[in-house]
């Protein structure tokens, strides 16, 4: 039996993500299996068994009857839940240390940003004063981490070693160590009350839609040492509402926010967020993926899986993530 | 028997460390013993059996016959170090966990902005451009860090705990958990050599004088991930030399510097760091000290004392620190 082919579909303009690059790497990685790139007008649909997909359009999967299981090279799985014809088989979430220990990275370095005054200290050097303002100490801020999947448990783990409190918000009840845990609608009011700095790094579903407003920023403690709340968003676009956003910070229900990510992408050059003091803004590369290590995260599982082992980190589709 | 007087001696002219707060601080933890400021011409020297002093002038302790111990508020004691009339008693450097997080916060802060390319992505916000460059993970950077005492170790755990390569270099031999340490004159050239980030955490001595200058930086790794080599000083601006790091980065020995202390501090108006597009400043604001934390740390160890127990972290005279 010849092995089923591996069918490679990637819809980025990133120079690192060159579909050729991804054909090259998972020829490297597969040991002999036929790999594709799509869309592949010669191809036999049926003897396709595995996609490896980034963000294909609806429909671009839906031919492949024979698809024993979709991986998606990235941790968003958004674009894929959205296509209503994706064919019935489990779609596999890459995830991999390399990402988790990136976006950690992210997180610690824009708390510590807004922690630590970096605008006002970058202004005052700007403006050649020496004013050191008191700086208050990691124990007396609250980081409240919206998401305590790999990524939200990770990057609590270091905060706290760095010393702030950290409390998370999720959908469904999570026990992260030394992290105050809360979930569900009921008791998102509670989690939000005490929270200094918000980071957000919840997948994108129906649910989390626009839960990055108006509504959720008023709720957030007003009362603590950084004086007005802070926003970090690394999650997905598709959770803020950006119109809120730029008005809260205007009238100072936020202090500060940290963007990776944008209902737009790339951000268009006449939206606001470019210009606006509050905002310390980074083009979606909180986590890049190292190509490498998912290349051969795929291999693994579909070795793995022909083998007769259940396939890992396997979406929930009634969740979206 | 009453006790001997706390003698108080601050030579600071920040906010919160004005000598009337410290007079008070003292005596909400000092258990009734007498509490006064220096200058102070009614004072009967003989009374005074401790002193706590920041960057006292040399020669202001030399009346005090009776001294028994001298509380240094801040981690560096170079100041009391180059005090020849200083009086032969035990000096006490005070050193809170609170002061130790914050420098962590500041090293893991600044280490995390160069290494995420921070210079650019600001750059790039103010030009309106999305353009995401190649970011290389942590485990790709050596960041070597010089000084490894109670500093350097906390600071070298939490970005070990991110995915980097730590070393470190110290005068005499140390071991550090995980991190691959160098010591002494015959092994800062291997140090060096593998050092993509340059972390200064060194005390000031004699011998560590100019330590950072044109000979050490030009040791540093040019083959690594960041292009140029970075140089990270937050221990004492007597550590470097100022004309050999502005010469280095505007002939890119050194690709970039952050700087939280200076010759010459407040920083003048006409120095180059103020607007060099590659000089991250901070007004020697990396560690505040907690100044409640430190009155109490004091007000513990004098009673320990008196109580016959030994003085903790005293100062070694003969290396300087």
């Amino acid at each position: 039996m010849t092995k089923g082919t591996l069918a490679v579909l990637i819809n980025s303009t990133q120079q690192n993500w060159l579909p050729a690059r991804w054909k090259t790497r998972f020829e490297a990685v597969c040991g002999g299996r036929r790999v594709v790139l799509l869309p592949d007008a010669g191809l036999d649909p049926a003897e396709v068994h595995y996609a490896a997909v980034w963000k294909p359009a609806p429909g671009e999967l839906a031919a492949f009857s024979n698809l024993r299981a979709i991986f998606n090279l990235g941790a968003g799985v958004d674009a894929l839940m959205a296509d209503r014809s994706l064919p019935d088989v489990p779609v596999v979430r890459v995830a991999v240390p390399d990402l988790t220990g990136r976006m950690t990275e992210y997180v610690v370095l824009h708390v510590l940003m807004h922690h630590r005054q970096e605008l006002y200290l970058r202004q005052s050097q700007r403006e050649k004063r020496w004013e050191p303002k008191y700086q208050w100490p990691a124990s007396a801020v609250t980081v409240g981490v919206m998401g305590l999947g790999t990524l939200g448990a990770d990057a609590a783990a270091v905060l706290r070693r760095l010393g702030f409190r950290v409390t998370g918000w999720s959908r469904s009840p999570r026990s992260v160590e030394g992290v105050e845990c809360f979930h569900g609608a009921a008791q998102i009011d509670a989690f939000l009350r005490a929270t200094d700095i918000l980071v957000c790094l919840l997948p994108l579903t129906q649910e989390t839609h626009g839960i990055l407003n108006r509504d959720v920023f008023a709720k957030l403690n007003r009362k603590g040492p950084l004086g007005a709340p802070v926003l970090i968003n690394a999650g997905r676009g598709g959770l803020q509402n950006e119109a809120d956003i730029l008005a809260c910070l205007d009238d100072g229900t936020l202090g500060a926010a940290s963007l990776d990510v944008f209902v737009q992408e790339p951000l268009p050059q006449d939206c606001r967020f470019w210009t606006h003091p509050k905002v310390v803004l980074t083009p979606h590369n909180a986590a890049d993926t190292d190509a490498e290590a998912i290349s051969a995260y795929v291999a693994e599982q579909i070795a793995r899986f022909e083998a007769g082992a259940a396939l890992e980190n396997v979406v929930d589709r009634a969740r979206g993530y």
